[in-house]
């Protein structure tokens, strides 16, 4: 383990109550469009399959037309893809992140940084 | 209940795995500020004392000095005051907090606020 600094950010996009998209909604639209499923997306990223469902069911609902389209499949159950919304809405998101993450980079978090208790130091 | 848009944003300034600064951090060193004692503080926020004085310890040893002081008191307990460090800190902590507001009202999150379902819209 390391005592680096280093500076978390979470940004949620919020309609109302609910969560409309956050780092691991982002994340599970990532990995449905590199898997082509819900249950292949939940192996890659540990999460269950259930958990997955209910994170695209309301993803689903809070935009203004569904970011996951799911189809019925054969024996393997049906596959999962990322529409056009879906790509417009992870894409500005991502560069929300990118955007936020630079902005963080100012004198305010190298005053904090400098504060910080060195790694070598103790009390 | 409203269906508003709104971005939520969560900035933690991380020691290692510790979060040495954070929202709820930065909430108990104002009510501590404000009301003069741990306790106090505690029942400002709805939080219990042992989690407020779990907080003010993870402060104190991630910071190169302690952000709270502490003094032992008479019948009603001591006091608790915060720090010229703690001050620096959360000052630099609120700062960054403002900029990053500021930084998140671009074209990216206007582009989400659209693409958001409407108030009164359902599917």
């Amino acid at each position: 383990m390391t005592d680096a600094a280093s500076l978390k950010l979470k940004i949620q996009i919020m309609r109302g109550d609910e969560i409309a998209m956050g780092p691991g909604k982002a994340d599970l639209l990532d990995a449905i469009e590199q898997t082509g499923s819900i249950s292949a997306a939940g192996r890659a990223l540990g999460m269950s399959y259930r958990r997955c469902w209910m994170l695209v069911e309301v993803m689903n609902r809070c935009w203004s037309a569904p970011l996951v389209e799911t189809s019925a499949g054969g024996t393997k159950g049906g596959g999962a893809k990322v529409t056009d919304m879906g790509q417009n809405v992870l894409g500005h998101y991502r560069a929300l992140q990118d955007h936020m993450t630079s902005a963080s980079q100012g004198p305010d978090w190298q005053a904090l940084n400098t504060l910080l208790l060195a790694e070598t130091d103790t009390h």
